[in-house]
């Protein structure tokens, strides 16, 4: 007998028809002995309806009433479930995040978890029921609703099955593993049946859509492991079948089969860049300018400071695109003025495309294929940055598909692993 | 300054220009210097939406899960005024059942409040603040959310005002007051400026869908003075104006300016006729019969005993339509065979017609014009239940327009009260 913890996405929870077969899957682990705990999303397109009426009120509407509303998706979605098992003959009980309690810090629409009380869980799960934890949610130390950021139901799930020391945390979602790129893009994409924890971290940051960054983060901190698999099967599939399928995320390197030089491609398009001229090399200035952004809670990606040319440096960073309005408004009448910066440039229209391998830290020459791929595709970096285990480069939007398509061909991502080039 | 307590229906809460409306209404109040809290319901349609979706997965949902799912759309609601306050810049926060908290018994689906905390709601009304309450839901002790069933957030409005001690307890609603009936069966039914509180009680206990029959319980309990009016009119409607419109429900009879001998005309089709023919009239016999039904958590409404005849007796009484299917397959099971009674005879095309009025009290004959109006009408009465203040007849429901109508007619309810005839 197993711990599990199961995360279902919007997609899997769209419809009735859907949230039933969510509960037939469900039971089955139910049937053979496992206890089950199941963390939810909102049905798809809810929370975008939710946030729809919030904007129609106010553009920038209030961060404390905008997670008591959207907590809501989650919430309706978690109880329709528990009908679904009960009405199956699985005993079945639903919480929300303030009732487990999940705890939170007060940072709305993007809290952090604090902690994760088990005793509820436990209890249902010794008497025999599947237990259901809303997604998404928490609450703070005022007893305030606050909501985990988008995607955030994955942090649940794995924040979850740390609380509860589950066995493996299944991430179903609309697609039956992770991939060397998205297919979309390149139909070529290979499913990796086994990727190591860092690797995942690094394309769940670089704009990989299936795993939230912190639920990634969160498994290896607490090394949970995790699957990504698909909800699309039969959920009858037999139990021994399912279990091995999609891609596991792991933390011992020797697991990882198809240990490649490059894993993967990953991309974001929802980039922006900004760049502060001519300021004033002083001591300090990197804070001047990052902490009043960090303040006002922005994320910021890449950081690029040039060499000092005459006592002043160009200091460039990228922000969500989301965030890039606001954040050349802080810069523009608080920063800016306070370092003394000559002008600012800026450019949203710029994306960001990182090339992904445990195997690059034993390999030179990498990063060096990727520059002569884009160079041969006639595509200008316009920032770099790297780190162990990826490359990352910041190039014109229009480029994105083609070069993600070349990277992917040129580190033979495309083929099975014996035959890809070795650079 | 008056501490006042808004109470919104579905309808004024039915889109995010309605809501838009209702924040600058309460707006309005808070600007002439009153401190308000305001208790919404759920945006019309959603309740049905969710419930529709709930029935899709089981006929028969859980009871807790289904409070689950209802509770979410008063939070939905709330949050989005709160937002459409703040824009407007006034100062608001909403609160779920659980967050007040508002503490109710665990009948999930009909839940009744057993305390309120006003320790929140007055910290933040002190602080200048509106204070947002969500209606139709609770928490019960072991931490569930319970919901008040349908109409509940008149129930919740009154109960936070009676916690908090309100001047007045306004419920805006879609119609602009409590008429002598249903205006859409009688063309000629007229507004009440003023109705005791003993004849809203049996008017919304009747069936009068203004006002939920436990809000109006809870109010005469605590003496809350009730008004009931539009939500329709020009929100920015000078303050005096609004203050007085409406129709006040009142504690104290020299107060009610057009005191009836006959205040106006109730009826229900919601209305299932059951009997019990030929019962042993044996001791207890009542108890034996309606404790079963009590315990299912059955509402009874009109109960009916006739004389004994050789022994026996026909036991009859109605209960809600919906109920009807649940209370004749518990009395065919269970209660039938343990009071041996001959067979059970019911009737689901029924309807309950009443006449109200404080007056009847000191005025003979009423009851009696009511039967010989029917009679003229050809009507055949079923049952006949009577009050100090109602006289209620059963009758074939296809009669009920036609009935409501003529004994609007006879009670001189369609003239002012001083042309009205006097039985």
């Amino acid at each position: 007998m197993s711990l599990i913890v199961h995360k279902y996405g919007g997609t899997s929870m769209g419809s009735v028809e859907r949230i039933q077969n969510v509960a037939r899957r469900v039971a089955k682990w139910h049937a053979a002995g496992h206890q089950v705990v199941v963390v939810p999303s909102a049905m798809s397109g809810e929370t975008n309806r939710l946030l729809g009426l919030a904007k129609e009120i106010n553009s920038q509407p209030d961060g404390r009433e905008l997670d008591m509303l959207a907590a809501t998706g989650e919430q309706a979605s978690s109880a329709l479930l528990a009908m679904a098992l009960l009405s199956q003959g699985v005993p079945a009980r639903s919480y929300t995040g303030w009732q487990v309690p999940v705890k939170t810090d007060s940072s709305f629409t993007k809290a952090r978890i604090k902690s994760i009380d088990d005793v509820r869980i436990r209890t249902d799960l010794d008497q025999g029921r599947v237990v259901i934890v809303t997604g998404f949610q928490g609450i703070d130390e005022e007893g305030n609703i606050t909501t985990l950021g988008r995607g955030g139901s994955d942090t649940s799930a794995v924040a979850v099955a740390t609380a509860i020391k589950a066995d493996e945390c299944l991430i179903y979602t609309d697609v039956d593993g992770v991939y060397t790129t998205d297919p979309r893009v390149v139909p070529e994409a290979r499913r990796m049946t086994v990727v190591s924890f860092e690797e995942m971290l690094e394309m769940a940051s670089l704009g990989s859509k299936i795993l939230q960054i912190r639920s990634v983060e969160f498994a290896g901190k607490y090394r949970v492991p995790l699957r990504v698999l698909s909800s699309l099967t039969d959920p009858l599939l037999p139990l021994e079948e399912e279990m091995t399928s999609g891609t596991l995320i792991t933390f011992e390197e020797d697991k990882k089969m198809e240990a490649a030089v490059v894993s993967g491609i990953a991309f974001s398009r929802d980039e922006a860049k900004i760049t502060l001229r001519a300021v004033p090399d002083t001591p300090g200035v990197a804070y001047s300018i990052l902490g009043p952004v960090a303040a006002a809670n922005i994320d910021v990606d890449m950081i690029l400071q040039n060499v000092s040319v005459e006592g002043t440096t160009d200091f460039s960073f990228t922000v969500n695109r989301n965030d890039f309005a606001r954040t050349l408004d802080l810069l523009k009448t608080q920063v800016a003025p306070a370092v003394c910066a000559r002008e600012i440039v800026s450019d949203e229209k710029v994306c960001k495309v990182s090339i992904v391998g445990i195997g690059m830290r034993s390999h030179v020459g990498v990063a060096s294929l990727m520059f002569r791929t884009l160079s041969e595709e006639g595509i200008n970096i316009q920032m770099i940055s790297t780190s162990e285990i990826k490359t990352s480069v910041v190039i014109n939007d229009k480029y994105m598909e083609l070069a993600v398509r070349a990277l992917h061909k040129a580190f033979g991502l495309d083929q099975d692993q014996s035959q890809r080039p070795q650079p």
